[in-house]
């Protein structure tokens, strides 16, 4: 059993509603240090085997096919 | 300026309906090796100020009051 990490984020260009959102209701709260914020997806997988390798080829077809977005999302995985 | 990166996710014995439907879009993309999955947020802001531990204790607060529901989620603070 192996457990990997994927950090799917809005690639930079791309706006967020979401995190001016967040930031609006932050500034409103009196958290004037609050600049900017985005906000992303972190799926965390447990998965069968044992090969470092086999994981994080399986685990980037699995972003590239259901779990990102690629053309407004970036990801990045950490096999844990 | 600094940057905070805030993890939350829901607590381990907190059901999460999302991370299920993955995880069964995952096995039914042929992915049986996805044996679990949760998903969670990240969050990423920037703040002015360069004191460590004043950041730190400012996204504690805003962690408590806003970013996460206690009830159910856990947060982690990660300074960049």
């Amino acid at each position: 059993m192996m457990k990997a990490r994927v950090f799917v984020t809005l690639k930079p260009a791309v706006l967020d509603p979401q995190g001016k959102a967040i930031q609006n209701a932050l500034n409103g709260l009196g958290f004037d240090e609050a600049q900017s914020v985005r906000q992303g997806k972190v799926i965390d997988i447990e998965l069968s085997g044992d090969d470092n390798s086999a994981v994080q080829s399986s685990v980037t077809e699995m972003c590239e096919k259901l779990l990102a977005n690629t053309v407004i999302e970036d990801y990045r995985i950490e096999i844990l």
